[in-house]
């Protein structure tokens, strides 16, 4: 589109909305703003006219604010709903925000409060004035406007600087991933940003969610809003706020289903492997013998294991390690005798749970070091004091249901 | 350093080893190679010489081949240990890693194993020409050589691009952190980087370690390998590999120590939770009138909470959120009921753990959104296939010993 027709016809611009819907009410919660311009082919997205740089930025902003006002007036009459508004962060700077924030000031004059308000940044475009920003981003806060983040995760996501800026909501962009397997590395990914978007009291939000096993993904990553085609197309007007709650309970209710029977299947896992150990122990003579005892267990459990050991409540390893060769038969390795696994994460923990709870733990699913496999590991409290633990192989697990 | 000595004086250049300790052994598991020159007042680094970009490569990459020719050459000697060997990524990228890995295996023929040669490459080299590097690195791994990222994790970490490479090690610094208390920002960051590493099987190793506090760090994070000055300097000899085992273990001992009382806090706080609910559950009268018994709970907990509320098995909100005034008085506020809460992280997980265990589960710490400060939740399996959520603020948590 020629630069010059949209300045000429900005009469022609509209504001078109795209539903963001929250996960705990399963209704429509806000609004994600585009402009858009009439053409005789329909609605066609101003993308490209906000991100040449050739157009000098006062056309630009001058665009943008024309839109921010098509948007807060709508605003006004919905006033319990969130507006993201897509923020240049270079306009922005360029006068301390006042431009921006006095016309926001005025609009909660007349009514809108900014606890409603959204500016929704680009990690991108932060990337290189960082310090420069920072300190506009606090005050903006502190009127109660609400910052996000957009694009985060992973086409890039430095953490460090995301959790200095601290948003309010963090976006993250799922829609480029193709196919409905996502492969291993996004959900690790993704799995450590959740962890840190909790940690740091943000509010997780997908966009780019375009099919059922996207929602899923978003579902399962604890992402709170929820934003996509799937969903909803950003329209000119406002849909009903309900539009979609039956669709998403129904949803919701195959994901809890889903995912329960798999939490079941690793609950039932470590409560048969307690009851397999039980009845080996039994017929172990002497608890001193630890290399014995390892072995003895190993064989009894030979096909649900590949390594079996015994460390004290240091997590000083006290026998050897049982290992099981691709021939199936089982080993010892005196030089895992005396390793310290209390670095280990979770492992400390669970040693102390174990020793509380009287009871077996089944660990989630990692990458073992050295096998370079996903195993699980179940970890017992022995009656002597030491705890046994039986790593799990990916072959075993594979197997099974749910427990991958 | 005038570049001209350093060229004209090659043999004047020595390799300085700096100890890498492991945490499950606690011995000298390798060393980081460092190039010197011997002058006058002593030894000096020779990093302003390999950073300077007005130097020629090639003679950048003579120096650096000349040094790890001596580190390769004391290698042979040492052949159970790794050598940490810094790589500059251009140098390596020029020729396809062909004079490097030629060297290799010549050294390889003469009795060093591959899978001991790490190369060290740093974060923030390979983020312009990220796709070139990423085949050739895959290749230096196939033949048994370790691939290290430095500098992870603080000052710049972009987990995806991390992820995608697949390092077997992944450095962080932490020798510029000040003082004994680090930022809850860095440890959030440091716990998902954590969680990355244990996803991805990569070994976390700590750099810059010059503090007791900082080892406790490193311990508490997962890290495998630490490295800095607190355990080791660099010197141009090899120590005895158990130089510091001895106070390793007895500091293992003291956060292990610190680490049970406060998991044991914890798990006691979850505890007597129960026996406070169950006696007050005694006491009420009817379980359908679900507003009337979080009331009843919340004014019984009332020291230990500031919102209590019930869900159904599917994350489904039953009751109102019985919530506590800055005055103490508790309300109802009725616009949570039928909220869902099954996309938080760890929910569903418990629900079923707690269906299944039927007992009561304590919550890490985390951020509330809605209260911006860090909480604890302590949940409950009811009699009537209810679940119980009591969220304990953080000015009960922090008069505890051990609930921070």
């Amino acid at each position: 589109m020629d630069p010059l027709d949209v300045l000429i016809n900005k009469n022609q611009i509209s504001a078109f909305y795209q539903p963001i819907i929250s996960a705990d009410k399963q209704i429509v919660v806000g609004y994600e703003v585009f402009a858009r311009m009439n053409t005789e082919e329909g609605p066609q997205s101003l993308g490209s006219f906000f991100n040449d740089d050739s157009i000098p930025e006062e056309y630009r902003d001058e665009i943008d604010d024309h839109v921010q006002t098509l948007a807060l007036e709508k605003g006004l009459l919905n006033p319990e709903l969130y507006l993201f508004l897509n923020i240049n962060i270079h306009s922005l700077v360029k006068d301390d925000g006042d431009r921006l924030m006095d016309k926001l000031f005025s609009y909660q004059k007349k009514g809108i409060s900014l606890e409603r308000i959204v500016l929704e940044i680009k990690e991108s475009d932060y990337a290189t004035n960082y310090s420069d920003i920072k300190h506009l981003i606090t005050y903006i806060q502190s009127t109660g406007v609400n910052i996000a983040i957009g694009n985060v995760g992973i086409s890039s996501s430095n953490l460090e600087r995301l959790a200095k800026l601290n948003p309010n909501i963090v976006k993250v962009n799922v829609g480029f991933l193709e196919g409905d397997k996502f492969p291993e590395l996004y959900r690790d990914v993704l799995h450590s940003l959740s962890v840190l978007t909790r940690k740091l009291g943000a509010t997780l939000l997908f966009e780019g969610i375009d099919t059922y096993s996207k929602l899923n993904f978003a579902w399962k990553n604890g992402a709170r809003y929820y934003q996509g085609y799937y969903l909803g197309r950003p329209t000119d007007s406002f849909v009903d706020v309900e539009f979609c709650k039956g669709t998403i309970k129904k949803e919701f209710h195959h994901f809890i289903d889903y995912e329960r029977k798999k939490i079941k299947s690793q609950l039932q896992l470590a409560d048969s492997l307690t009851q397999s150990l039980k009845l080996t122990l039994k017929s172990i003579k002497s608890y001193d013998l630890y290399d014995e005892m390892v072995i003895s267990i190993a064989k009894a459990l030979t096909d649900t294991t590949f390594r079996v050991y015994l460390c004290d409540q240091d997590g000083f390893q006290q026998s050897s390690n049982a290992v099981k060769s691709d021939e199936g038969i089982w080993k010892l390795e005196k030089e895992s005798r005396q390793k310290n696994w209390s670095w280990r994460p979770y492992f400390l923990e669970n040693i102390v749970r174990m020793d509380f709870e009287k009871k077996g733990i089944l660990s989630d699913l990692y990458t073992d070091i050295e096998k370079d496999e996903m195993i699980r590991t179940f970890s017992y409290p022995m009656e002597n004091g030491l705890f046994l633990f039986i790593d799990i192989p990916y072959s075993y697990l594979y197997e099974q249901d749910g427990l991958l």
